[in-house]
Order: C-alpha cells, then structure tokens, then sequence
C-alpha cells in the first residue's frame, strides 16, 4: 500500500479539505480487515473502526445537531458509543473496553460515514456563518490527529501479534551517509512564542505571547539508532544516575532495555515496523522512546533536551516540509544531507520530545461548552512533543503545534533532538 | 437462528461422528461476524475464531502430525499461536492475548478447518489403530467441550455491548406452572462413583470406585427466578453469615447484588440471553451464579449442595434427555411438568454446582505425554458442576461427568439444586 | 531463650488449663520489643501484640459480656478493633491495617490481658454451667491457634529484615544419620473418620463417621531438605508438567526457585528460622512449602501427597509425640531413628499437606452464634494439613485436627509425606 | 507537647546550627512511643525512626566517612538500610518496606544519633574546609526536610487509627474574623527568579536568572475552609468540567469527596488535626489537598493558580513571619488581620499549590556525585509548592524555595492562593 497526498493539505475550500481530509481516513482503513478495525490492543489505543465512528460523531454532534433544524442521529446509541471525553454532550462509553464493541460492525460505520458526509456536503454547500465554520475546521484538525492515533494503534496492535503483520509494503530507503552531529547556535532573548490570529492553531497554542529565553544551541539533527545503540552498549540502561527517578522506576517495573519496537532475532537487531519486521537501520532517527528514555540518552550524550520556546524558536526560520504520512513510507528516515546553516529534519520524521511539561501559556483561556474541553484539561503530568512525524499529516502541522503525552508512553513517535546551554 | 440436532449426537461410526462435530462447530460459528469471532472480552474467555482453530490444532497435532508420514502443517506457526496449555508441544501464545490475533483472520481459519478435515477424513477411511480412534475420539469431546466455552464466550462478549445484541432469535416458552419444589430421599450406602470401562469418559471420570454415602435428599427441581429474587429480597447479599469467608470477599470486591446477566431497566428486571435482553421468567432455572452464590442461596433456603457422589447415584436413575444445545433456546427453560418419582432437571438447562472440590478419585492416574495435561492439572481450587446445560451437546453428557470451575467463576450456565441430610 | 512446657497440656482444672494458655502466650511475647509485637508484614500476618488483644477479646465478648452481670468493657473501643472475622459481633478492623495501630501499645494491652484474666478467674471460680465452660474451653484452643499464629507472623516478619534477627537462641542437633524412606502398607476399607464426642474438638472435626479406604501406603518419615534439594537440582521448578497449572501460574508469578525461607550467601544454602539464619541441614524436614510445590515433589518422587482419611487412618496408632513448641527448638528436627513398624514424625515438626480440599464431613453443622463463624466459612478454595508442628503446643494436637491453608500459602510449618497407591 | 523555637533558626556559628537542628528532631519524637516511631503508613510515608536514623546517615556518610581518617561505620549494615534513594552510594533498602524494620530499635537510633554527633562535633571544632562545610549545611536543611515530614508522616499514621490519637495538645485558637478575599494587582515585565549566590539555597533553586511575567493578580489571603466547603456544597466533586481529566478520574478512583483529613461525626465536620480530631474552624486555610482539588477549586472560583514565578515576585516584597512549626499549633490558623498592602499569609501555614510543574530553570546544573542526585532527578510530573507550612521550620524557609509533590499526594499541608490574570 502506499498513501500518496491527498487534497487534504491543498484544497482551498472548506469542502474541498472536508473531502480530502474524510477520504484520506478511509484510505488509512483500507489495508484493515474488519478484525484489525476492531481490536484494542491496550487501554491507551484505540480500534480503527471506533476512530472512524469518533471522526464522525463529531460532526454529527458538534455541527450537524448543532445547526440542521430537526436533525435525527444516524443511531442514538452512537451519541454514548463514539463519545471520547466530552462530558459536556454526557456519558462515555469507558475508554478501555472501546475493542469491544463488535456491533456497530464495519459496514454499519462505513454507512454512518456516508450518511454524515452527505448531510455536511449539503449544509457546507448551503453556507456556514463563521463560528460553524470554525467548528468544521477544528472537526477536520481533529480527524487529522485521529489518523495520526490510527497508524499509531494500528502499529501497537500488529506488534502484539507473533507473526509480525505489515500494514504496508513500502519500504525506506537505507542511508548512503550520515551527516556529522553538530550544534547550532541561538542567541536567546525576548521572542515570540504560540500562534497569532491569522490560520487555524489549537487553544493551547494561543494565545502568542513573548517569553525570554537563555542563550542555547540545538543539535543539527536528530540522534540516530546508532547513537541510540551506542547507548546502551555504554550500559545506559544500568545507570541509576541517568534516569529520572520516575524513569528508573518505570524502565525497571516494565524490563525496558530498548526503544518499544527493537526486536533481537537470532543476534540481530530487527525493528517492527507498520511495514512489518525490518533489520535496524543504524543512520535512521531513533524512534518509540519514552521520554525517560530521551532524557537519559540526552543526559549521557552531554546534553539535555530542549524546551518548547528553544524549538519553536529554532522551527521558525525552518520550512515545513519533512517526512509526513503523504510519503508512504510510514516510518522515519535517514537524513541523507544537511543544511549547514540550520538543523535538519525539524517537522516530520518523529516528534521531539521537549524537556517542556504540557501546561498553559499566560492568558490561555478555556472556550465554555464542549469544544473547550478539547485541550486545556489535559495540563498535567504530560510533557510537550515538538515537530510532527512520518505519520502526521502535512496540513496538520505548524511550528506552533504542541503535542503532548505522558513521561512512560511510547507508542506513539517520539524521538531525540539534543540541545545543549 | 436456530439450532439443531446434528448427527454428532446420534453418528455410529467414528467418521461420522467426526463429520457430525465438526459441522455443529461451524455452524455454532454462522451467525458471528469476523470482529465478533475475533475479539476476547476477558481473560477467562477465548475468541470463537480461536476455538475453531484450537479445537482443529488437537486433531493437527495429536493425529494428523502423529500418524500421517511426512505431515507439512498447514502452517507452522499455529503450533504456537494455538496451543492452549499442552507444555508437552511447546510454548504457547499467552491466554490473555489471544484476542489480539486479528490475523490469521477467519477465512484463513476456515481454510485451516478445511485442510485439516480433509485429511482426517482420509486418515480415518484408511483405517486407524485402537490407540489413535481412541485420540480422535478424545478430540471430538475435546471440540464439543468448546463449542459450549464458544458459546459462553460471546455471550459474554455480548454482554459487554450496551446495545444488547442477539446472537439467536429462539425464544424460550414461558411456564404455565411451576411445581412446588419437594426434597427426594435416598439412602445412601456404599455406591459406584464413576465410570467404567465401557463408552467413552474423561480421564478425570475414573476409575470407578465404591464410596460410602450417608443418607440425603435432592430438591425435586432446580431453584427458580423467583426463588432467588426471594433471597435477594430478603437481604441475602447484605448478610455476611450466609456466606462463605471467601464468597463475602468476593461479593464486596466486585460488588455483585444479582446474578452475572441480571440487568434493571426502568425498574424492571430483565435478563441478558443469547437471545439479547428479555424480561426475566420468574419460573425459569436460576443461572449464571458463582459457587458462592449458590451457596449462600442454600444456606438461605436451609438446605446446602449436594455433593458429587450424591448427585451422581440420583442421576444413575435419570434418562439422558433435558434441555441442550440441539433445542436452540440457548437458555434454560421452565419446568412445565415434574416427574413424582424422581427429581427432573438433572440434565441440561444449568450445570448443578455441588459442594465437592475438584479432585482425584481414588486411583487416578494420568496419562504420560500431552493428553495427560487434559484434566489433572486443574485438580486445585475448582469446584465439580454436574449436568450438563442448555449450551452443551447432548451427546456430550453422562452422569459420571465432572465439570469444574473456580468458586467465583460465573460465565458458565451455574444454577443450584438443594440438598439436605 | 527457651519455651518449655506449660501446664497447659497437662493441667487437670479448667482454671489451671487457662492460667497455662494465658501464661504461654505471654511467654512467646517476651522475646519481642515493643516494635516487634506491632509490625505487620503482610496482609495474612497479624501483629503479636494484636494477637495477644484477640485472645482475650475472645473471652471478654464470648465469656465475661455474657456471663458477667452489667459487665463493663475494658475499653469499648477493642469490641471493634480486635474483632477478628465475626460478623455477629458487629464491624471489624480490617485486617490488612492491624499494624497501623501503634496505640494502644503493649503496656495497654497487657494492662487488659491482666484486667480480663482477673474477672475470668472469678467467673471460673464462681463456676460455670457446661455450656460456659464449653466456650472457655474453645478459647483456650483458640488461643493455642493464636500462639503458633503469633510464631510463624514473627518469623515472616523478622525474615523480611536484611539483619535476619533471631527470636531465640535455641539450635537444633543436627542428625547424625537419616533412615531410609520406605513405605507402610494399608489395607484400606470402611474407617472411621473424624473426632467423637470424647474430648475436646472443634465443629470442622466432627461428626464422626464411617468413610471407604482403598488401600494405600504412606512414607516412613517426613521428606528431607537433601531430598527436596535434589528435586530442585533435577529441575524441578523448570518443568511444567510436574506442576498443577495454578502451581504453575504461581511459581512464575511470585519467582519462587525454593522454599520460603532458604537462601543463599556465598554459594552457600541457608535457611531463615526463628533462631536467625542457619545452615540448612539436609537430614532436617523440609519445611515451608506450599501446597503446589509439596504436590509437584511427590509428583516428581513418583508419589502423591495422602488424603486425609489416609492419613487420619495411619495416625489412629500412632502416639501423640513429637517435635511441639514445649521443645523450644522452634524448627523441625532430623529424624534421629524411626520405628521399623509404622510412619514415623506423624506428630509434630511440619504440618503435613494432604490431597484433601477442606471441605464440611457428612453431617457437618455450624452452630448458631458467633462461635458458628469459627470454621465453616472457611470451606473453600483450601486444603488441609495434618499432625501439627514445631511451633504448635502439645496439647492442642489430636489425630482428627483439621488444619488449613490455600494452596499458595507457605508462611506456616508446611511439609511433605508421600503416599502411594 | 508543645515545640517551641530552637537555637536552630538563630544560631550563628555552624556547630551551634549543627546542635539546634539535631536536638529540634530529638523533640519532634519525643511524643512517640517506639511503635509510634517505627511503623510505616503508606508507602510515600517513611517511619519517625527512619527519619531519625538517616538524617544521621547523611551525615555519617557524606562528612564522616570522607573526613575522618579511618573512620569507621556505628554499624555497617546502616550504609544499606538507611540510605534513601542515593545510587552512589549503594543499594538501598526499598522505601515501602522501611517499616518492616523493627530492629534496630529506637534505642539503637538513639545511640546512632549521639555517636555521630559526638563525632561531628569532634570534626567541626576541629575545623572544616568550605566544601565540607557546605556538605554539612546541606545535611541541616536536609534534616529540616526531614523534621517536616516527620510531622506529615506521623499525621498520616495517626490518621490511620480509629481512636485517632493526639500527638500535641497545643490548640490553634479561632478567628474573631475573617477579611474579604481581594486581589493585589501586579505588573510583570522582566523579573528575577530564582537564589543567588549569597546565603544557602538548593540547586534546584539556582541559578538566579530573568524571566518575563504578564500582569497578574494574587489574592489578598489563603482559601478558607468556609470557601472550600462553599465549593462542595455547590456540587464542585460532580462536575467534571472543572477538573483535569487525570483529576477527575483520580477522585473517582479514590473516591475524594472532601480534603484529607474532613471528618463527618454525626453530621457535624471535623478535622483530623496533630491535636487529634477538631471542629472544622470555617476561618482556617483548607488544607491537605492534592493539586487537582486546588485547582479545581480555583477554576470553580474564576480564577486559577499562580505560577511559582508570580508567586515568588510577590513574596520577595513580604517578610518571612508566618506560622512554622515553632508556633507548635502544628495547624495552619485563621487569618487575623491582613495587610492592605501586600498578600498576608504568604509564608507558613499552608505550602501553596502552583501551576507550574517542577522543572530545571535554564542553566541548572546538577553537581557530580551523591549531592547531585538531591533534586534534579525528581524533575518529571510533580507540581511546585510554595511558602512553607504550619510545619516547616521557620529557618528553612526562603522566597525562592521550590516544594515538589505530585498532584495526586494530599499528606503534605497544601493549600490554595488565588492568582487572576
């Protein structure tokens, strides 16, 4: 399979990103079988049929009982069934137990799918006054990111299984070279900091405000699996002085001693990719790292991870193109050559983790009803992922864009670029 | 869809015996689609498609690798993935995961079914030692024991669905009347407890042995609905002197009030069947209740369980007809007429917990190789159930059968028979 | 220190018997600092100085509150806090949290010890009616429970100290040679089982009544540390057929290589006993099994463990001596010569595992009252043991007692004798 | 018991400071019996004995060890057992089994603590370079950390007991009235952060550097207990909407209704206080609640918490009087007059929850060795506190301290100051 770029990131129209963002979802289920489309593999994942039915319940929920006069729900059972965490529209069907929901099979969300697209083409088509409009357009955002938690399920699920299922046949072409690492210099100061009024950004990007920052210097590139490697060769995992206690306690509890998806067979490194099991690619950006593990590396690499201002800041003079879901691959790639003058592979490939908790910016203010509770409630315990990766969508990204997860998660693609003071 | 008698029950040779079984498994299988064959909703469960392949793995491994020159298995890594918990083949895929096992997906699983018939029934035709029928023989019981494991799997599965679906569309008659529940005597004295050499019986059913009974009487029929609404009306699950230690523990962990698919809505009862959500039927056999359950009823209703060998020598005078899986209900059934002379119900609709733990009888031994991991090593903690019930196969039961679960298992069709001394 | 014997195995009067039981548990108490008698180690463990509050909260609720005119509770605050398991006498501490009591503190409890002995001297020198000194006599029992109770909570306490402190100075001879194991024969056939009318007993012995034997034999002596040693050596805790599957499910789980309380420094074997870290001898009994790994050793010695009728038989003419706490060893002894005409340590040393789940005898009936709450709601999941040990008084043993732990218990004295068919 | 001021906030020359901080923790156990002093209530709590032993191991270990030729250990076992979380020196005891240490007993602290002493005594007055006199300064704070959750500890212990012991009979005298709750208005701009060179601090507080604030306002006291039930009353444990999502789901897991320590007694409120159980004073700071309650109560109240750097830049103006543990009322106490000028209340009383995680400032740097495994690897997931509390030491205190928990713990005394933007 390979999933080439879709109208999603170039439509010019709010019917034309509707379109292209709601049919590259269905094509990220077409690899699936209707079992694969159904299980959870873990209380953090998903099944890929529940993100089919979310996507849309949000704007069968949030726009079309909203605005089409006398709408019928597809199902009312849906309303309790497809809700993630909105209190405000009510119970939830509880987050663990979504694989086990067999019924609504496939074909019946498939037609919930039809069914809600019909009725949107024909009320974006009838016109939408600013405020639904930019409900449409957090809807379309938000079905971004569930394609993006799809691919992520998806990857954990087939990992689960001893025969090593691939979801694509695509493969990532092996590096010719590896460009030295070297550091990049930022001279600090006042500067700006989360998204301005103009484009679409997410409340917790907003609002822009200036922040002071030290002088630092970023890495030129992201840490490789061999340096990852090299690392643990060292006996990183051993050294109680590396971790954060947090982390010492989780890499011993859950016997880490690798990135999540690192496989040994027979004496050789293979990882699980969603193009199954491949051999290591040592000059590849090292990838599936908590942020224990991040941290670690980066404290016996003689650095440290950067903070959110440091990155956005660095991210701002950088051009958002990358190694995104568009190219296929699904998996990050190895830089095959640098731009001297700033750091390389800043958006796409793997999220960097910053050394940034999650947490409001000054005068972050949470919307009233439901659609305010998309993201300030999760500011607590989770650290901030910078940049995008192989599996994000090229629309979706910004140089504002915060992503955000707990210290111990790995499934989703996290990786390593140092700074240094 | 309904359910009928297959020639399991009646085939006279092995071949069509084989034919019989594995045809009833395949059509147990028809009304499920590929997620609902697929997904696990708890530990103690298995996924259908996982007892279709399980159930033809014992043939592919016990039979056909043992007797068939140069075997090829259909596909090596099932060895693994399918084993249950014979150690004697080698590892196997961890219980709690087999869930996770989107593929083989449930075409290739049917192939596997195919593939393995057809070289049985050439097996079989070409003839076959005493000592290998005497396998395939084991095999069949083996498969009929999970085709009612399948079927108290997905009902639980369903189960956990808010929408209630309906696996079957039989509905189990209403009773006109309901006898009043009288006590039989016996006398006890040295009886034969197991069976013979003659027909066939599990491992754990012999050797028969002589063992000296007191005197006792049975309850004329099973307990009702009613009766058990009675003891939950009357406090019975607020009142630790009913209950075992143990059953209290367990009660307030889990914060059972009810019967396992007991549900209220709207201030009614109604019970979760196969057959989805009906009013409950006050005449009906209690079921789906925990060892602790029935046996705090008991304590209640001044009587106790009665004991394997008990129940046994009563049974020795039933004839072998009652409600079972051929009648398609799915679910027990009221009584609609009692027999003065002896006590009714002793086959079928809900398997009788007894107050006997789950142990050797005198003499036992068990078997070398894998088949004798089939039932000793479960001889600790478990509690026998006799009887059979409305989800097993007819041609499955006998009076020396020892079924057997964990006190505080409920999934399977328990109800409750007194006995008093 | 040293415990020698008391009167209270040889006292005539029912006042002598309680100032020897009462004057005993003071005794064992001696060796702890005030620390030692509050600490719980574990949620099945209880804190000495609890034990001690218990026993004379038995007397005080069963005895003096009933039997005493206007009686006034020593501190009404003790009706609720050492209150066991009886649901008749109202709400109870929960005893995962006995250790959190640090008030009241020792000179408190002993100040009430004091106080109820005085008021139960007067009331048994008053003279009590039978059914009085009935409940007297149970709490004496049950007080002798408490006291090996209080032995085997110290010594899993002080094990869980890196320091491996000693409650007693007292050693054990080592032997100076081992008989051979053989094996007695018996005929089986219709036996009498459990405790008459004569004497004391407890509910869970009785009725007496007749039950039927096949023939079996039983080892000469007790299994030896040599021979459990070798049983690990032939990798015993690595082959999974030896074990029952919750055996099994357990060793993997809880990483148990070995007894409880062996261990190993430098190479060497030790054993953790009650007079501190000691070599282990191999001539001595092996002691501190659970019930899967004494199943799983005589499974490997090509043996089982015995039923309890079995043993109960075989103890029938055996004589009431052994290896009890009066020796003040507190440890199992080698067997120094044995008796060629029957099994010899049936008494004393280790309780001894039967294959014999805990369940009621035919005709079993539970008092009405709290004193019904003693043992019958114990009845599952357990197994039981027989012959007492080194940590239990003399005079509390009979051939018909009725010992029980769950199958993944090792705290208390638990050893091997094999049986055969 | 009442504690009054030591030598410990006022002595000049180091020994004296040595002597003052010593004896303070003598005084803090002297109310606790031995059983008081060694059991362990919760695995974050640690025994009063613990705490008491390695507050001297600190010093025996990183001053005695290295200063003394030849010195050798009281006891070579204590390196181990009373080492906290230090991987420099060695391995440790583990945390949650501190209470299980009944040996060594309370005597033998004892004696550890004046051998050390005698010997630290010995080493000062013979002279100390400033590197070890630095060390030694690190151990009083370290102490003084120490003594705080002493008093945490052993009010949770306490807590824990039915007949809820007192540990001080001091009382907190009631408030005639309570100011109106305003809002001091601040300007931000650039500001300093964070301890300079001159006098002690920790590394965590270091270095001192600029930040950038946004004008802000801070409340003119702490939240009452009066406010605080006002949010109960008003639904605020029901309303999922104004909590984070980790919060909610903790107070749904735990089943939080009310902060710690509320106690309802017959429908009246009390407060489970170091004076045993109180009245709820509706004049006193709320106290004992985790991070989620605080800000959820601020969210309820239209504001939100302030950030430590808010916080601080108000604090630098006010002086640093409050009520610390030398008051001995061991409670926070009701505000009696404020300041129109400034926020009152700013130091003791209460610790006040910030929104700011816990997090390196720009340019920390851990120092090599044991020291610097003292705070920095704490960084991931806990939220700073500020002030001091009703139990800390007057001289441990300073504006820039940084608490640390997380924002699940509620033992520690933390309370809530509004911030608005």
């Amino acid at each position: 399979m390979s999933i080439n770029a879709t109208e999603a990131a170039t439509g010019n129209t709010l019917i034309e990103r509707y379109r292209g963002v709601r049919a590259q979802s269905d094509k990220l289920a077409r690899p699936l079988s209707a079992e694969d489309a159904c299980v959870q593999s873990m209380a953090d994942a998903s099944p890929a049929k529940w993100h089919l039915a979310h996507t849309t319940w949000f704007f069968e929920v949030f726009v079309l009982a909203e605005q089409v006069r006398n709408y019928l729900p597809f199902d009312p059972d849906y309303r309790f069934l497809f809700n993630s965490y909105y209190h405000t529209v009510g119970a939830q069907h509880p987050r663990p137990r979504r694989g086990l929901l067999t019924r609504p099979d496939m074909t019946a969300i498939r037609a919930y799918r039809d069914h809600v697209d019909e009725k949107m083409y024909a009320l974006i088509g009838s016109g939408l006054d600013a405020s639904s409009s930019g409900v449409v357009e957090v809807g379309l955002h938000h079905e971004q990111q569930h394609q993006e938690l799809l691919l992520m399920d998806i990857k954990h699920l087939f990992s689960c299984n001893p025969t090593s299922p691939a979801y694509t046949t695509a493969a990532v072409a092996a590096a010719h070279c590896i460009p030295d690492l070297t550091f990049h210099e930022f001279e600090g100061g006042i500067v700006p900091l989360g998204a301005g009024p103009v484009g679409f950004s997410f409340d917790n990007e907003r609002p822009r405000h200036d922040t002071l920052l030290q002088p630092y210097s970023l890495a030129s590139r992201l840490t490789t699996n061999q340096e990852y490697a090299d690392f643990i060769r060292d006996g990183g995992y051993d050294d109680p002085l590396l971790w954060l206690a947090d982390g010492w306690t989780t890499i011993g509890k859950e016997g880490w001693r690798a990135p999540l998806y690192w496989r040994e067979v027979d004496g050789e490194r293979f990882e699980f990719t969603l193009a199954g099991l491949r051999p290591l690619d040592p000059a590849a950006p090292v990838v599936h790292l908590s942020y224990y593990e991040a941290d670690a590396y980066a404290r016996w690499a003689d650095g440290r991870l950067p903070t959110e201002a440091e990155w956005e800041t660095a991210a701002a003079a950088a051009s958002l193109t990358g190694n995104f879901v568009e190219n296929g691959s699904l998996h990050p790639r190895p830089l095959q050559c640098a731009d001297a003058k700033q750091p390389s592979q800043m958006f796409g490939d793997v999220w960097e983790w910053t050394m940034s908790p999650y947490t409001a910016y000054p005068g972050f203010w949470t919307p009233p009803g439901a659609i305010g509770e998309y993201n300030g409630k999760f500011m607590s315990s989770q650290m901030v992922l910078r940049g995008g990766c192989c599996a994000t969508p090229e629309a979706h990204i910004r140089g504002t864009y915060r992503n955000f997860f707990y210290p111990a998660n790995r499934w989703q693609f996290g990786g390593v670029r140092l700074a240094r003071n």
